[in-house]
């Protein structure tokens, strides 16, 4: 098959106006292909612990000083008042209210099916162990601030947590420069039953869950997406022995099409994509030349009329149109960049499905575009970005609780494995834990 | 009650020659008795950096210059060689390789009950979503080095990722002066199915298994205990996007004894988590003074006579032997300090189990001590310290996975959600999110 283009040679735009083209690429260029554009982050970690270290002597009077200098409004009041829940519950459409109690619905079947039951396992006749979930008492969670309010993120957290059985789901929201919350978040936040809604962002926020001041409790584990000062500071909760849900990186998509997908619905996902920041990457892999052809021209004649369009063409930039016309290296690729998000809009999903190792979420068919799992299929829409899937799981019902394990042993349980305890304690030199087995054998 | 003691006085010994009792103490004071002894750990951040960059640019080479300035000792091949395997396997005895393989099945056993079953949820008619598990593709074990080869560890770590499925399980582990890795520690890596293993350990290892050398491949997610420098290079590979299992601390043990217990059998217990070094810590709950005079009695007498007694008896001076006389206020004690290991030897267990909501492991009964979960019962003997268990379950086969979530949409399925996820999209300002729903709902 003739090259359109090559590695050396990617600033030349085979489809359209698109940058990034390559047909059939060679292995070798795969980890420059699979890298993530770097991302230019300061050195936070001076201003970081400063705020750390004020927030955990001051407390409170901390938060209100970087409340002010950060978001330029003086906050009294950190914790949202009944009233003001009340208030965001007039001003939130009944429409907007159905729309979120359908995701709520479906976000709870899904991750109720979660909760497993308890197995007793005899190891050895008389040995007898299991695992218990246990929710995680406290959990935070950050809701970013900026111009659109993510209440969605507000479900795809709280209700969890809920199912979960954590007692206190708090969550910390940056307010805005009339000092207020979106309505959006109030009415979000009451439908999960967080225990209480703060008004404080950025650096601030995390150290406030990390250390509890006087307002805001200590949690035990931190959840939720942020810029890059949240990200910093979520890095130094966990230095400090607070659990956070993930490490994080700019959103992204990896489509997969064949002839049986439609051009302007997989043009259409990979601007849900791009839309979400400049930062945001987006690779498509088609079998055929023709097929991403017309894929970038659905995408040009799309975004032409998106009021995001600047912020979507950006990260288009970063993006990717690959051709690769068989099944295995695609799925290899697939493997090797392990996406946030992917849509498999093939028609031999199965032959996919089963050799996915590394992805987020997996989006199948023509009628599953990424939206829905944003909002409202069930799945979670807080997963692992830039190549974390290869790691971590996104969250999960899993996320909100700890599994103890049980065991309990009989006499006869102990006589059965006492030898071979002994043995190995005696190996390893730790007598004591030999005459722990001993002392119970002779008895 | 008599206070025998209180916080302000516990240099003060009621019990016989232990150090720190405490007598129905107020839960003022609680906070200040579940807090860990401060471990002074030097900051290595400079060091790490260093190594860690020097491993990343030198590969090898650096690997090489590490081993002979940290170990004293000139290592020309990292890899452990086949016949180095094989000469392990004739100086073992078949005593303890049976012992080693009890301890292996009970393992096996315990891991593999834990495996689930993909569980297809329709969450709204045409909404199919469902969660599969699979293998993180590449884990690094590090076994600690020192006097007592940890063998046990290799079992806890490398029997759970050959049950998930992982396709690398490298282990790295520090040569002797003589340049070899204990015999033990070679069989169990066989026992495990371990794909290699490296004479590398310290700060260099985890360096390694975070950037991939000439020798040892990259990984993406790091198993194991340490000693300070491997603590903080597994933190420093956690910020570069390296998974860890979770944050360490010294191992610590918590007893609850009531009348139905063995005061011998308790101190057995203490015993053995004292001799793991003198940053361990045991806390000791009785229900009654005369129980707990028995148990320091005991205690005394025991200790007497251990190999490791000079370092059992400097763990002793950081534990705490406690009265509280009834078992909501225990409860409470117990998960305010989260322990890691926790012995429940008590009459109504079931009173007790139904309530712990932070712990590591529970050993039941007085036939179950803590060397049981350590060495052969089944249960994973990597847990979370220091009050981690609040937020973190110890090592089980979910560590070694990754759950990724599915989802199938019909066109019904997609018009049936569909103007919710638009109202959603809409209401955030997401208009390409809205989009790609519409252009499938038009279609």
């Amino acid at each position: 098959m003739k090259e359109k283009n090559n590695f050396e040679m990617n600033e030349f735009s085979p489809f359209g106006g698109i940058k990034g083209g390559y047909i059939n690429p060679i292995k070798s260029e795969w980890l420059a292909l699979t890298t993530r554009p770097t991302i230019k982050t300061e050195d936070l970690s001076k201003l970081v612990n400063q705020v750390f270290k004020e927030v955990k002597e001051l407390g409170d009077v901390a938060l209100k000083n970087y409340t002010q200098q950060f978001d330029s409004v003086d906050i009294d009041e950190f914790k949202v008042t009944e009233e003001e829940f009340q208030l965001a519950e007039k001003l939130v459409s009944n429409e907007l209210k159905q729309a979120m109690q359908l995701a709520v619905n479906n976000i709870e079947k899904f991750h109720s099916i979660q909760k497993q039951e308890k197995q007793v396992v005899e190891t050895t006749s008389g040995v007898f162990c299991w695992q218990e979930s246990r929710p995680i008492e406290k959990v935070g969670l950050y809701i970013p601030g900026g111009t659109a309010p993510l209440f969605s993120t507000v479900l795809m957290l709280g209700i969890p947590a809920k199912i979960a059985g954590c007692k206190e789901i708090v969550l910390c929201t940056p307010p805005n420069k009339a000092g207020k919350i979106a309505n959006e978040i109030l009415v979000a936040a009451k439908l999960v039953g967080a225990t209480a809604v703060y008004k404080v962002g950025g650096i601030q926020a995390i150290a406030a869950l990390t250390f509890g001041t006087e307002t805001i409790p200590q949690v035990y584990k931190i959840f939720g997406p942020g810029n890059q000062f949240v990200t910093a500071a979520k890095q130094e909760a966990f230095q400090r022995g607070v659990a956070i849900d993930m490490p994080a990186g700019p959103s992204e998509l990896l489509v997969v099409a064949d002839e049986s997908s439609n051009a302007a619905f997989v043009a259409s996902d990979l601007l849900s994509q791009a839309e979400h920041g400049i930062d945001s990457q987006v690779i498509c892999i088609a079998n055929k030349e023709e097929l991403l052809d017309k894929i970038v021209n659905e995408l040009e004649q799309q975004l032409a009329v998106l009021p995001r369009k600047a912020i979507a063409q950006q990260a288009l930039e970063n993006s990717k149109m690959i051709v690769i016309n068989n099944i295995s290296d695609t799925l290899d690729f697939v493997n090797a960049y392990a996406p946030e998000h992917l849509i498999l809009a093939v028609k031999n999903e199965d032959e996919y499905v089963s050799k996915i190792s590394n992805a987020g979420s997996v989006f199948i068919g023509n009628y599953t575009p990424e939206s829905a799992g944003d909002y409202a299929s069930g799945t979670n829409h807080t997963l692992p970005t830039n190549g974390f899937s290869k790691a971590f799981s996104g969250v999960n019902l899993d996320a909100f609780v700890k599994k103890i394990t049980f065991q309990k042993i009989s006499k006869e349980g102990i006589m059965n494995i006492g030898k071979s305890i002994e043995l190995m304690a005696e190996a390893e030199q730790l007598q004591a834990h030999k005459n722990a087995v001993s002392i119970r054998i002779r008895d």
